[in-house]
Order: structure tokens, then sequence, then C-alpha cells
């Protein structure tokens, strides 16, 4: 098996899952029952909490658990605005589903602003000073972009943002922790969001973490576990399982994102000779976990069920839109081209990817021309 | 170890935690994913669903899985009620806070009315009747009272609402499923919700069964998955652990309610004898899952803490929200009584309770009395 598609998942990491498996035996009781097992499982559950916040050194920020990051954009997104009856929303146009669709709901009552982005996925920092003003509520822009890799200047969207006393700052961080080295500190910024099963840790639960001084509007209504912002019973054994996921990989990102480039280059060298690809990932600001590329004669589909015949699975686009054969949204802002846009497929990286498999995929694209 | 808290979480059963570990490794791909690694995960996915709604016996509903019931609870009320911009929605005053919670919030859109309940905690079927009219849009009652274990007259509740074609009905089965015969039949419920966790499966799942032709306005904006209503990538060892978890306990539901029925006996008879014991649990129409006892000499949490020193463990009230000193909702209801309400403790039983269990809790609740 070749498997490309880390975008969309990874496989859960061995250690990880032993501590899920650990943590549900011996952490099995409610962490709300008042007696000595419920107390254990809720301290398991402080510890876990407050370890993840020293890994990535939020000490004035709270977390809060969710079944999946788009759960956590959601309550990110409404969490904020609905603190306010009108205000303007700033975004961009290539954003992930989980944030787009709520600012597409959100557009009955707010004025939400989509940034542009040039052919690189990179928005314009004019663009976005221009768009702020007092009115702002919420500014939500991604670090890194799914489908392309292209990294936002997030420092200087700090810098201008933080002008404006009312406007938040939500970053959807899912595509870069635990492999990109932020250029600035997450003490700055006032929402982000995670996803455990994108760095080698189990599905089912994703997380907004988020300034305490920060009011979110509640969504949902029960108990008063997680603030009452997210009520419920807890799954201790997954939030262990998301903080021995960070604790074993955020220290890495450095060693594997250096990895990682080299083999994007000996990728990119290589499909960069074939004149029938087109290369959609810019050679700047970029994730290297990503390389997307075009074949105009084929669409991205057909590229996907030629190559899984040999063991190796790419996507089209981002695998939370897959099923839609619309033109790839990030690809149609970058290049304004529906061909391409349609025709993309995305091929991710990780540190567990050999050179043999990166063989035979240069081999297959290769001769997925003459098929 | 004697626990006795299995209303508030059940320990996971191995079978069921080798599912979830098994499923993690064969099944990691993104469901969404279009090559065959994902469509295996995706197949996964279909085949555990549908096998749950055999288990069941719902061929016209879909299942809606979720972080929890609590998020299972919101959104069949959400879901049902967003559809009208008024209307009048009918619950009863001893739902768990999942329920109770959101109708609280819903009264300023809605009226709502809270069915009382009578001493043995039921609701009266009359009050029901006058409450009905063309205006009810959502009757929202619990099967399995989660304090007392009162069994709701569900049967009779489902020929009340039929009447009224707008009415959808919605049960809270989380207390029921797999430990009483219900005396109805599924597919004549429009909603329902049941939580993994409460049958010796894994936390962090919850779902909601719904009729197919029910339209649930949604809470959520993302991907496609789960019909767009729970949107963002599913976790199918999750999925497939609750599969596991109704396959192995829903056909032992008569078989282990027997087993309990004799325990609840041995421990109602030693109990029953004690003149400062006050037991809340009524005899007839009951889970006998639950017992609820007050000792009116001390406070609940005092009596947690003394059992917790020999290693009994059980619970005050409803764990999700224990830690609020406020009567007990279902047992002032009940007893009009704020003494019984604040002094109430809820012993939870299993087939895995042991007789010399019981025998240690007899024994320590005896000399409670003496501290």
């Amino acid at each position: 098996m070749h498997y490309f598609d880390y975008t969309a998942t990874t496989p859960i990491d061995n250690e990880v899952l032993d501590t899920y498996i650990k943590v549900s035996n011996l952490f099995f009781a409610n962490t709300t029952s008042l007696h000595r097992l419920g107390q254990e499982s809720n301290y398991m559950y402080q510890k876990m909490k407050e370890e993840l916040k020293c890994i990535l050194n939020v000490q004035n920020h709270d977390i809060i658990y969710t079944s999946n990051a788009t759960e956590a954009n959601n309550l990110a997104i409404f969490g904020v605005v609905k603190n306010y009856a009108k205000g303007r929303i700033i975004t961009t146009c290539i954003e992930h589903p989980s944030v787009y669709e709520v600012m597409k709901n959100l557009e009955k009552e707010y004025e939400v602003i989509y940034l542009s982005v040039d052919e690189c996925g990179r928005i314009n920092l004019n663009e976005l000073e221009q768009a702020m003003n007092q009115d702002v509520i919420l500014v939500s822009i991604m670090w890194v972009n799914n489908i392309v890799g292209t990294i936002e200047p997030i420092d200087k969207i700090i810098q201008i943002v933080s002008k404006y006393k009312k406007a938040k700052l939500h970053i959807d961080a899912v595509q870069g922790l635990c492999k990109v080295e932020p250029n600035f500190s997450w003490n700055d910024v006032d929402l982000f969001t995670f996803s455990t099963h994108k760095i080698y840790g189990p599905k089912g639960i994703g997380g907004l973490v988020y300034r305490k001084d920060i009011q979110l509007s509640k969504r949902l209504y029960g108990s008063n576990a997680q603030n009452g912002i997210k009520p419920g019973t807890l799954d201790v054994s997954l939030i262990s399982s998301t903080t021995k996921a960070f604790k074993k990989f955020y220290p890495l990102t450095s060693f594997h994102q250096n990895d990682v480039l080299n083999k994007f280059n000996y990728l990119y060298n290589n499909l960069k000779e074939l004149p029938f690809v087109i290369i959609n990932t810019p050679l700047e600001n970029i994730s290297h976990y990503i390389i997307n590329i075009s074949i105009p004669s084929l669409e991205g589909e057909t590229i996907v069920h030629i190559l899984e015949d040999k063991e190796i699975y790419v996507s089209t686009g981002s695998s939370c839109s897959s099923k839609l054969k619309v033109p790839e949204k990030t690809i149609m802002a970058m290049t304004k081209n529906k061909l391409y846009a349609t025709t993309s497929i995305r091929i991710s990286l990780s540190h567990l990817v050999t050179k043999d498999d990166l063989d035979i995929l240069i081999k297959a694209i290769k001769e997925v021309n003459y098929v």
C-alpha cells in the first residue's frame, strides 16, 4: 500500500492507540461523578488538558473538546458572532467547508467579506487592512490550506487584526499543527482549531483552543461539562490520546518538516518534467506536506481510480467535499481555470512515506497519460 | 471495587474494545475519500449503521452519530422545532438536563409545557391529552428516568401523539436500551436517542435515530457527511463499537433484566428494613437497574464519600448535574420534599454486580447512620 492521503486522515500511531486502550480501562468513570473513581477521571481530563496547553504554550487559553474539527470551527464562529446582533465578519474564499458553509449561512444576518487569493493561494494583506473597521467582530482565516498547502501570513494577520479591539481572530490550524513551525505565538491567536486524526491520533475528537476571556455563545444545552459550552459525558480516552499525539509529534515538527521537504522536492522535480502535469501548489510559503497537480486530460476521480489499482491512494480536492463534482474551490480561486479545477488531485505526504512509495507514485503518474 | 454507578457510565466490554482497536487499524481511511481505502471505510460505516437498524428493527429510520447523547438530544429537539417559527412543545419536568435545558432555552420563542409527574415519577396521560392540539410540533419524553428508574408509558404516549399529524415524538432512550424490553415498537417513535457508553461501549459517541421522512433543521455546517446534519470526518471505530455493543447486549435485554430484578429485590428487601432510609424508587413500572434512596440525616455527597472509603461507588442524583448542590429535580417533583431531594443517592445495578457487592453495600449503608 502506498498511501498519499495524509491530509484527509492519518493512520493511528501504536503508542497513541495504547494510550486510548489504557485510559479506557483505567479511567472509565464519568468525570462528573463525585466519587473517587469519577474524580480520578476528572483529574486525568484536567491533567491532559493542561499538558496540551503546555505543549502549545497557551496558558491564557482554555480548550473545548468536540467530536471533530468541523464542530470546533462551527463553535468558534457561531460562538463569537452570536454575541452580536449584527457586524462584519472577514474570511477567505478558500476556507474548508466547515468554515465556508458556516459563513454562507451567516450572510443573512451579518456582513461577510470573503478575501480573494492570488495565484499562489495567499490573501492580500492590503485587502484585509481595507476590510477591517470597528464593526468587525470576527476574522477567520485558515493557517495552511488543505488543498494546495499554501501558508497564510498569520504573523501579519495578527498585527492587523489586533489593532481592532472588538475583532476576534480565529485560525483553522488543522493542516498546520505538527507539520509547520509557526512564525507566530499561539498566545496571540484568540481562537484556533485542531483535529487529532490529522496527527496520527484517533478520529472522533477535535478541539477549539480559545482565550479564557472570550465568552462563547452557547449552541448546545445540558450539563455544566466543558463550561456548559459542549455539555455531555467527556471521553477521557480520546482526550488523553489527543495529548499523547501532540506530546509525540509536536516536538518533531521541524524534524518531520525537513524530512517531508526532501520528499516534496524529489516528487516536485520528477513531476515538473511531465508535460501533461500542471503543478497547482506554488513553491513559496507552503507546507510541503501537500502537492496538488492537475492532469487536464483526465478527471480527478479517474486518476484516483487508475492509481488505486496499483494500491496508490491519493485524493481529489478535499475529502470533505470530494463526492461533489464541482470545480475545486481553492484551485478555481487560484487559477481561474475550470479545467484545472476539475482535474486536480491532491498528493499528501508524511514522514511515513518512503522513497519506494514516491518512485512507485512517480512511475504510475507517468503511465497515467497512456491509459 | 464495588461499582454501583452504571447509570452514569459503564466499563468498556473487552470484545467491544477489541472491535474499536481492529477497526482503528484496518479502516482508518476517511469515509469521504474516493479511493478504495476510503470506500472500504465508507462501506464499513454503512454496514454498521444498517446492522444497528436491523438490531433495533427500524428500517424506516436513519441514524446520525454524535459525540454523546447530549448532542443527539439537542439535535432532535432543535432539529424538529427550528423548522417552525412558533408552536407548542410538550415535555416533562423530570427530563435529563440535555433535554430540560434545551427546553428552557426554547421558551423565548415557543410555548413549552412541562408535564407534571405523580409520586411514582410517571406522567399523567390525561394531562398529556389535554395539552395536545394542532399547534404541537414536538413531544419529548424520556423512556426510563435516570434518577429513580421510572418507566414512562411510551406505548400510550405513542397512541395519543400519533393522532396529531404535525407533532413529532422524541424519546430519550438512553437509560432503557439493553436494559428494559420495550412494550412498543421503535418504528412508531419518530426520533430517539442512545448513548454507547451506557451499554458497555466507548464514550465519545451517541446517536439520534429518526424517521427518514423527517427533515432536521441544521445546527452545524460543513461537508455532506451524515446528510450534512452532522458534518465532519466520521469515526468508523466508534460507530463499529456501537454496533458491536448493541449486537452483544441488545439480545440479552430480558436475560439481564431478570438477573437485575433479583439483585434489586435483594437490595430493596434489605434497605426497607432500615428505619433511616427512605426509598424514592417506586415498586411498579420501573427499570430495576436503579434504586434511589434518601438518608435524611446526611447529605447525598457525604454518603458518597463515606462509601467510597470502602471502595463502594454510588452517585448523588444525575452525574451530569451532580456538582450542583440544588435539590434533585426528579426527587423534588415526586416527593415535594426538599430534604429528601438533597439527601438522595442513586445506586445503579448491572449484570456485573455480584451478591458480594450487594452484601458489602448493604452492610456499609447500615453503618452509615453511625458515622
